[in-house]
């Protein structure tokens, strides 16, 4: 449905607000209005913060996640365990492992998996930059996080090989049945795997 | 919960982006994260749509609605009807209206409503730019849609007194039990002023 009647910078802005996930013409004008409530300090601030990311905000070029300066924060971390590199298919996959606390090596971010379907092959992703880490040697695993579905498997496998006789232990995190899930409601693979893995108890 | 290891720039902006209606941590988190996936341009084109809102979108100098230039979208049609004006709080409940597709005439809106709670008295809203609207003459009926709440219903109840021997019939919506809600769980004062407001059928 067209917005009744807003002038044509609103309706710029909400058609741009609407490419953001989850949001609809709705959310969009709502958080249009609430900006535009709150006077022309709320856009003018909101524009900066857009410019300062958009300026200073570039790949981490070890570990290509969101760095601001050279490193990226946990690639700065002397803390951190550099013998270990988990790799993610994006910035908030790496995010979430991240609020999870438990993990505390370093990173690799791909930027996507291989995907037949939209014709991504290898050499889209950043494979060959992640070799060339593991070869300058101090690696001893890499944890592949990659999707638990198709691409997210290829790319993990593509990697397995691509790491074959370098010396390092490539793993993968284990699948099974999800915290919280009754069985009855289950898809087939899941329970499969999950089946497959079992453990004495 | 703090945002892991983020760039300071993106720690900024998903704090702002936290002042919107309904956005939490994690969801300014997705938003920005998204636009840094979709790359530098979406980032930069965005900051020019900010920009623009900000410089060019300014209050109606007449209904104080949302315009572009010199009269909003409305005050400049001329098919719109100039002898009514629907009084409401906000551009987002102009906008409800609108989006309903049935009032044809013009808007005033007031920026607020009176509230004693909140320090908010009748010169803080543009209840004078309404009289002279009024007294500038050709205005039949002027409809007060302001909330349903008890600052809605002072607000209104002063614009009627504030309108008293200009000549102008000053009207409200009807309250009453709203489409598709089951008597059962309706509050009282909903119920009262349903039965009091009863109509043959």
């Amino acid at each position: 449905m067209p917005l009744p009647k807003l002038p044509p910078a609103v309706v710029a802005l909400v058609a741009e607000l609407k490419k953001w996930p989850g949001v609809g013409e709705k959310t969009a004008t709502r958080y249009v209005l609430h900006l535009l409530g709150r006077g022309p300090e709320a856009l003018s601030g909101l524009k900066d913060l857009f410019s300062k990311v958009a300026e200073r905000v570039r790949p981490c070029p070890r570990c290509y996640f969101l760095a601001e300066g050279d490193l990226c924060e946990i690639c700065s971390d002397s803390s951190r365990d550099a013998s270990t590199i988990c790799v993610v298919e994006s910035a908030p996959d790496l995010v979430a492992i991240e609020k999870m606390g438990e993990y505390h090596g370093l990173y690799h971010v791909l930027g996507g998996a291989i995907s037949a379907v939209r014709g991504i092959g290898p050499d889209r992703l950043r494979i060959r930059e992640l070799l060339d880490r593991v070869e300058a040697g101090n690696v001893n695993e890499v944890i592949v996080v990659t999707g638990a579905d198709t691409e997210g498997e290829t790319t993990a496998l593509y990697i397995r090989k691509a790491l074959e006789g370098k010396g390092v232990r490539v793993t993968r995190p284990a699948t099974g049945i999800p915290m919280g899930s009754s069985i009855e409601f289950l898809d087939g693979i899941t329970l499969m795997r999950a089946m497959r893995g079992r453990r004495d108890i």
